[in-house]
């Protein structure tokens, strides 16, 4: 028999074509309200949450439920303090969005070496205006964040000849290997102070966490060359938004590429969205065409296990890792 | 003594900063027109071209130059068949200009997958839109070129992931190694017919001749696919401009990347300037902060060389690249 399986979706979201792949295998029940919800847990013990914005899990807890899938590498939306200190298995999507992301960072600071903004506009106004552009080969990024997602973007930074230095709570001599790559030494966070007037890009890669809130403010920003360039695709309170609009303004630095925000969507008003040293993107660098359904394959492979109690592919660890009242998965290492 | 070295300079061109350092080894006599040309030769047997839109070897030979270095990697402003018949040595600035132009590529393919310029338009507009973009992982690039742009391209595409085809005049298994790395397999240009239809990104990276000029036409961009890009960071006159017009504004084709076009600056009134679906770049996919100082240092080093009796890097083989009354240095391979 076909196991009842919880999928949570956004107050006015439709079932996606791809939700057919879990019917194959269980029975869907969805779910969009706290009543639903309830109704649903009766008789299901696993959910998938699709809508990362939700808040049922911290307004209701998890109940009875065994396992719980969240469609992100984040887990924020579900690892309440209460998920973290019941049993209930919490499996993220690691390994789906990591590389897309790195692409992202790549892009970012090729836009930024290239200039290609300024491309863009000379072609708008019909402008042949030929100039000398930045190379890759010697340029130094530092990437703060060593789980999957900055690992991804050391190595491909690496890889196109840049020089790259991770950066994690705690100093490594070796940081082991992603895909049979070794990542190298790890820097701890403390070093960050001699590392940002060395560097030309400053990657957060981190999730958000007590220690990682506010990491880069106004001491650091002052720190980075007039020339360096600020990626964020953690998340945004990774920095001080008001300190950086501040440094961006004063030119203190040259640019930043921003995914993630405080406030999401940025707000109408907004400053960034006018400024030339600013690329604002929204909150997309992980989205490929097809991730869905690559999401839910990763589910219905995951729901497969746990019919055959087997061990269920990533399982995040949320021992120790406490903020605001939630609870985020991984550090900054 | 110091020898007498010629520098060609353009019409209005004035001495630059960077050449002090050739004034260290040499005298430099700076020529700007055919009558100061054919004076400056009674008494030197070097020169340096670094106006590379000049006509003066066309117009008077090259008289009795044992050595002639040119500030680019393609040696069309230099390479005639007077000069590849005669003794005089042709050197060119190989190793300077590879990878910053392979960057560009990669930045123009990023550009594509991650739909950068939407991105840029939503921010001008204010538009928070959050959609998915491509990856680079699985997808696939042709280049067309085996010399030291196209090896270039081709691995850097390979770092990050893409699938890419070399294409040669001849086929070859092994493709011989930059830098250490293979490059494995040369396809020859006969099979591009096959490869068409399946590549994303055909990008365009062989020197101007005979054989290649008007190499990509309306029946190749027939054969490609309709989200398909073409990047051309070789020769203008590669592709027939008026087929590749027709396929991006029928979108045959998805966009085009052009560095080179067949008249530069290309004019005010053509219609790519206004294409949302093609990036106009000024020829300047080589151009970086610092390229004159790095080719003046590489012909002091020649010189030094050339002082010495002593073999001259990056010496062209002129022999059989005959075009259009010119000859161009190497081939598709």
């Amino acid at each position: 028999m076909k196991p009842r399986i919880i999928v949570v979706l956004a107050k006015d979201a439709p079932v996606r074509d791809d939700f057919a792949l879990i019917e194959e295998v269980a029975v869907p029940v969805y779910v969009r309200t706290i009543e639903e919800l309830r109704a649903a847990r009766r008789d299901a013990r696993v959910m998938l949450v699709w809508d990362l914005a939700t808040t049922l899990i911290r307004d209701c807890g998890p109940g009875g439920l065994e396992w719980i899938q969240t469609n992100s590498i984040g887990v924020n939306a579900v690892a309440t303090p209460e998920v973290a200190a019941s049993k209930v298995l919490v499996t993220n999507t690691r390994g789906l969005f990591e590389q897309p992301m790195a692409e992202f960072v790549l892009a970012s600071i090729l836009l930024q070496a290239k200039d290609i903004r300024r491309s863009i506009e000379n072609q708008r106004r019909g402008v042949w205006d030929k100039c000398s552009t930045l190379r890759l080969q010697g340029r130094r990024a530092a990437v703060i964040g060593v789980g999957g997602v900055g690992a991804r973007i050391a190595l491909l930074l690496r890889a196109v000849g840049m020089e790259v230095d991770i950066v994690g709570r705690t100093p490594r001599i070796d940081g082991g290997a992603v895909d049979g790559r070794a990542l190298g030494p790890v820097r701890g966070i403390v070093e960050l102070p001699q590392l940002l007037p060395e560097i030309d890009d400053l990657v957060l890669a981190a999730p958000l966490t007590d220690s990682t809130r506010g990491l880069i403010g106004a001491p650091e920003l002052a720190a980075m060359r007039p020339h360096s360039h600020v990626v964020n695709v953690g998340r945004g309170p990774l920095l001080d938004e008001d300190a950086l609009l501040a440094a961006l303004q004063s030119r203190r630095i040259g640019a930043a590429t921003l995914d993630v925000f405080e406030t999401e969507p940025l707000k109408a008003d907004h400053p960034f969205w006018e400024m030339e040293n600013v690329i604002v993107s929204p909150h997309q660098s992980a989205d490929f065409v097809g991730w869905q359904r690559a999401a839910v394959e990763m589910f219905v492979r995951n729901l497969r296990l746990w019919q055959q109690g087997e061990q269920l592919e990533n399982v995040v660890d949320l021992r120790g890792f406490v903020l605001d009242g939630q609870v985020a998965h991984s550090t900054l290492g």
